[in-house]
C-alpha cells in the first residue's frame, strides 16, 4: 500500500517512468503470488484417447507431410494458457500420427523431445545416425540438438505421444532450429538400435571413446516396454504401496535422462489411493494400460488407456488404479531441481473431490 | 507445407481440433526459429543514470513504503517484451530508492535477488537475521526463500541495482512469496556481517556445523568493493587483454552465487576492444566507474557511471573503455549450463556499427 | 649428495636424531624412485588354473570351514612382495572353494570385495539379507562393511575368484572385522536376487526410497554372464580393435561398483595384438575363457580358462588372443583416479618379448 | 577354526601352495582386526621443538645441500613403524632447515607437499614458477607433479614442517620423482604471489582460462596466517566451545587443498576440554602458539610452540588449551572420505588420563 500526497505531481511521474521504458513496482499486481497455485497460469485437463485417436486419424487423411512442415502433431493445448499450445508452462505435450509409409523429415532443435509409443509399430527414428525401432510403450530419446527424423517402414499407421520442453526452452530465449541439410533423410549408420546395443546392460558400460565421449543427455536412446515392465514387477514384489515408478535415466549418470525433462513409468493397483502430494513443477501423464482415477486439485479425471492429463504445478494429485494400470509421466523436475527450486509437500488429509472432470466427448 | 485435399473438411477438421483443446503443429508460424536473435524477443538497451536517478530522486518524494507497497523499485521494462516489466526474458532490472531512516519491510521469495550498490551509504539489508551493510560497489545477496528487509541508519538517501531471476521462477510457475510475519523487522542476530566474517578468507571455510548446514546457495551473503578492486588489479597486471573479469562465487562450492543468475565485475582498459562473440542467455551491465561503448547488434550504446544496458540472447557484443571502467554484470548462465543450452560463439570479425543508441534523455 | 665436514660431530649428530625419532631424508636410498617400475615391489605373475584347481581341492578335502576359521582360500601370493599374501601392493586376489552343502559363516570388513565365478554352481553369497545366486562368469560384489556369507544349496562344490582392496584399506589402517552376531547365517530377505530384480533394466531406476537410501557402492550386488556377453558382442560389432570391454558400474551413479576398485570384462579377438601401454596401478586378470597371450615388462604370459595373472604398476602390457577369449579384470584406478595418481601412456612400440613365464607348473 | 584329519597331507599340501606362490588365509592372524586401534601399527607420539629446533640447527651446520642431496630434512619416525620414515601409516611429518642464502634444488613427485612455517623469513619456494613468499604462520602447498625448491633470500636460517601424503602414495605404488632439467633452479614467472593475487578474495574467481586450466589441487599455492587468525577470530566470536576451525580449501571447488590431505587451523581457548572422539585416518598436529594437553588413547600430551604430535587412526583424542592455541593440523580425511573409508565416533566419556608423555627431552 502506498500513499500519494500529490496527484498531478504522480501522474507526471509515472508518464515520466514510462517513457523512460521503466515501471514502478508497486502498481503490479500478483507479481509474486504466494504460491504458484493461487494464480494458476495452467489448469488440470485431460485429452482423451478416444478424441485423440479420431482427430489423429483425421489428420493422417487431410494433412500430408512435406518438405516445410514437417510433423503430423496435434499439441495439447492447456485451456488455462490463454491459447498457447502448450499442455502446462514448461512442458508441450502431443500426439503424433504418422501413415504407412510416410518419413516426417530430419531436424534438430534445442528443444529436447521424448517420443512414448501409443499404438501401432514398424517406425523407426533415426537419431544422429542410430536407427530407434519403436514398438507400443517404447520410450525413444531425440535429445537436445540431435538430428532427428521419423520413418515409417510398413503400411500401417502409428500413434505416438510427443514430450517436449519447448515452453522452458522458449521462455529462456534459447530456441535454435535447423533443418537436416540437402537429403531428406539421415544415412543410418549400422544396424539398427546401436545405443540399446551399447548401453543395454544394468550396470555395465563400453570402456574407451564410447562411453568417453559424454554427451549431457543419455546416450541410450531407446528403452523397451519390456524392461519397464519387468523392474515393475521386482518394485511391486517388495511394496505395500498402491504404486511404484521408475525413471528412465542416462545410465553413464543415474542422472534424468534428458537435462530437462524426467520420465518415469508407474505401475498402479487397486486397492488404494496414493497419499495427497504437491510439488513445484508440472507433469504430463499418459496410460499405457489399465483403467482408474486422479483427483488434481479437488477434481476427479477418470482414465482409460491413450488418455493424457496434466498436473500443474503445486496442485494437489491423488492417483488410484480401477484395476492394474501402467503410466507414463513426463515432468519438468530435473530443471526445478537444477535450478533449487524443487519442493513437495503430502497433505495432512486426501482431498475432498468436489468436482468430475466431464471434458473431452469423442468427436463425431 | 502441407498441402491440403478438402478445404471444407479441413475447416471441420480444424474446428474440432480446438474445440478438444488441441493445435496443429503445423499451422504455428515461428514456434522454433532458427536461433534466438532472429525473432527477438528483447532488444538492446541502455537505461541512463542521468533519467534513472531523478526518477528514483521522484519516487523518493512521492511514494512512501508501508506494509504492502514493500519496495520502492523501478523497474527495467525491455521495449522488445511488449509491457512486461523485465530487462530480459529471464532476469529483472531495477533500481531501488530508500531514503534515509526508511525501513523495506520483511518478505521472502522463491526469486533471487542481488543488490548492487550504485550510491550513498548507511543501509543495511538483513538476510535471515545476518545484517548486511551496503557500500558503494559492493554486492549483496538475498537468495531464495531467504527472509530480507533493507534498512537505513542514516539520513540520506541510498540507490541501488537489483537484479532477480523473476521473470525465469515466473516462466517455470514456481513463484512463492510471503510477508514476514507479525513483526516488520527481522531481528538482527549477533554483529552485522556475519557471513562476511566466517568467510571472509580466501580458499578458508570454517570446519563444523557452519559449513555442514550447506545451502544451495553461497552462505557468504556480502562482498565488498574493494575485494575486486583487488583482484582485477591482479589479474590485470597478469592480462594483455582489454578486459578482465571475476566472478562472484559461492565459496564452499566455487559454483555460482546463486544457482539461477552469475555475477561478475569486470575491469575495462583503454586501447583496445574485445572480440565480437554471441551466447545464448542475456546479461545486464551495470557500469560502477568509468565511461567507454558497447555494440550490441550492430548498436553503439555509450556509457558511464550508473548506466545500465541489457544483451540479449545470441547478439554479438563487443565492450571498448574510453576510461578505466569497472562494470557489474548479472546474467542467467548457470540457468543455461545446468540445462545443457548453453552455447557461444566468436565472430569472425567486428561488427559494423550501424546505429546509435540515443534514448534515454534525461527527464526534466 | 651431501657432504660432511666432521665425521664425529656428524656420528654424534646421527645418534641424537635416532634418539629423537627422527631420520634423516639424505640418508635414505630410494624412498621416491623415478616411477614405479624402477624399483617396484611386486612382479608380473601367473598363477595356472591348472595348479589352482586341485589345490583348491585338497584344500576342499583337508580344511573344514568353522567359526573363525570363516573361509576356505587360498590367495595370491606375488613372488616381488616378500612374502606378504597380497596380489599387487593394493589388491588381494585368491580363489575360494566351497564344497556342496557348505556354508561359509557371516562377518563384514571394511575391505570391499568382488567374486567371479570360476566353476560350479548352487552357491548363493547373502549380502544384508539379499541372497545373490552365483554362476560360472556372474560377478558378485560384497562391498565394504556389508554382511556376507556364502552358501551351497547343492552337493556339489564351486570355486571362485575373490578380489579384495585389502592391502590398500591395511595400508591406510581402515581395517575394521565383524563377526556375524548369533547366528551362523543371516536371515535371507524375500526372495533371492532382489538388487537384480529392483536395478535390472539398463537406464532405469527405482523412484522412492529404493533409490533415495543412496549407498556408496553399487545397490545392484550381481551382475549376469549373460548381460556382459550380449554387451561385448554389441560392442564388438562396432568395433574394429583386437579388443573390447566394458565396466560394471553402480547403476545409480555410473560410477566403479565400488570406491576402491574397478571392474571390467573384456573381450580379445585373434588376429592382432593391443597397443602396447602402461598405467598407475595394477590389475589381476582372470581368464573366463578363451587362449591368448599377454605380454607384461617384456615376459609372454600364454594364458588360458582359470588362469589368473597381475599386471604391476607402471608396467608395459600387450594382449593378444589365440582364439576368442573373455577376461575378466580387477584393477585398483578408482583409488588412483579419486586420489589425482592416475595416468597412462601409450608406448611408441610393441615390447621386445625378452622371456617366457615358465612356472605354474601343474601340482600332482 | 579349522580341523584336520591328516597331518601328513596337510604338511604335503602346505609345501604345494607355499611353491605355487599362493597362501592359505586360514593361517594367517590378524589380518584384519576389529579395528584400527587394535593392533596398531602407529602411536600416539610427541615431537618436541627444544629438540627438533637445535638438531635441525646442527643438521644446518653440518650438512650441506647439494645437487642429489636435495633436502635438508629430519623426518618424524612414528615408533610403532619399525623404523620407517614416517609419522604415520599415511603421512610424512618433518622439519626442513635453510640456512640463510641456501637454495634447495627444483624437483617434482607425485606425493604432494604442504610447507607451514615455523621460524624465520625470507625464504620463497618456487612452484611451477610462482615464488611464494613464507612467513611464520603460512601455509605453502607443493602439490603433486609440480616443479619446486625453496630459496633464502636473506642470511638468516628457516624452518618449517614439511607434510607429505608420501606413505600413502609408496603403499599404492603411484611414486614418479624427477629432478628440475639442467639449470638449478626454476626461473620464476612474473612477481612473486602470484596465485595469492588471482585468487586472493573470498568467493571470487579469475573469470576465462586463468580458472578453466581446472588443476586437481588447489590453485592458491599460498595461505597467510592473517587471513587464518582472521578467520578463527570470527569463527570464536559466534561459539561457544573450547576448539573452532578452518579448512584450507581448492577455492575453485571448496575441496581440500590437496585431493590427498586435509589442512586445518584449530584455535583452542582456555576453560574446557573438547569431546573425546575417535576416527579413521591419522592426523599430525604442529603448534604454532599457545599452549595445552592432547590426551591420545589415555596418555596426556602436553604441548607449546613448535611441537608436533601424531594422532593414528581410530585412537581416542581430547584437546585442551592452557592458554589461547593455534594448532596447525594435516591430515589424510580426503582419502579416507574419497574411498568411503571415514568414519568417526563421539564417545560417550572424556578418557581417562592413564599416562603421560615423558619423551622428547631436549637434546645437549
Amino acid at each position: 500500500m502506498t500513499t500519494v500526497e500529490n496527484q498531478t505531481a504522480l501522474e507526471a511521474f509515472y508518464a515520466d517512468v514510462a517513457a523512460a521504458e521503466l515501471q514502478p513496482l508497486w502498481t503490479q499486481e500478483g507479481l509474486m503470488p504466494p504460491n504458484p497455485a493461487v494464480a494458476p497460469k495452467a489448469v488440470p485437463h485431460l485429452w482423451r484417447w478416444s478424441t485423440l485417436r479420431p482427430l489423429a486419424e483425421r489428420a493422417g487423411e487431410l494433412i500430408t507431410i512435406d518438405r516445410g512442415g514437417d510433423r503430423r502433431v496435434l499439441s495439447f493445448a492447456n485451456p488455462g494458457l490463454g491459447g498457447a499450445p502448450f499442455a502446462s508452462p514448461t512442458l508441450w505435450g502431443a500426439v503424433q500420427y504418422l501413415n504407412g509409409g510416410e518419413h516426417a523429415p530430419g531436424h534438430r532443435h534445442t528443444p529436447g523431445a521424448i517420443r512414448f509409443v501409443l499404438e501401432g509399430d514398424g517406425v523407426y527414428t533415426t537419431v544422429n545416425g542410430d536407427a530407434c525401432d519403436m514398438h507400443p510403450g517404447d520410450l525413444v530419446l531425440t535429445p537436445s540438438w540431435n538430428w532427428h527424423d521419423h520413418n515409417s517402414a510398413t503400411d500401417t499407421p502409428m500413434i505416438w505421444f510427443d514430450g517436449l520442453d519447448m515452453p522452458t526452452v522458449i521462455a529462456l530465449d534459447a530456441v535454435f532450429f535447423e533443418p537436416y541439410p540437402i537429403e531428406e533423410l539421415q544415412p543410418v549408420e549400422g544396424e539398427h538400435n546401436r545405443s540399446a546395443r551399447a548401453y543395454g546392460g544394468a550396470g555395465l558400460l563400453p570402456d574407451g571413446p564410447a562411453r568417453a565421449a559424454g554427451t549431457a543427455h543419455s546416450p541410450l536412446l531407446v528403452y523397451r516396454r519390456a524392461d519397464t515392465d519387468r523392474a515393475l514387477t521386482a518394485l511391486l514384489a517388495a511394496s505395500s504401496l498402491p504404486m511404484v515408478s521408475v525413471e528412465y535415466v542416462n545410465p553413464v549418470t543415474g542422472k534424468p535422462a534428458l537435462p530437462t525433462m524426467g520420465c518415469h513409468m508407474a505401475r498402479l493397483v487397486p486397492g488404494g489411493r496414493t497419499v495427497a502430494t504437491r510439488h513445484v513443477g508440472s507433469e504430463i501423464w499418459v496410460v499405457h494400460s489399465g483403467t482408474g482415477e486422479t483427483v488434481i486439485g479437488g477434481t476427479r479425471f477418470r482414465w482409460g488407456p491413450g488418455d493424457a492429463f496434466v498436473v500443474p504445478s503445486w496442485v494437489p494429485v491423488e492417483h488410484e488404479a480401477h484395476e492394474p494400470a501402467d503410466l507414463f509421466r513426463v515432468d519438468d523436475a530435473p530443471v526445478m531441481r537444477a535450478l533449487e527450486l524443487y519442493r513437495e509437500q503430502t497433505l495432512d488429509a486426501p482431498q475432498d473431490v468436489t468436482a468430475e472432470f466431464a471434458a473431452g466427448q469423442a468427436v463425431s
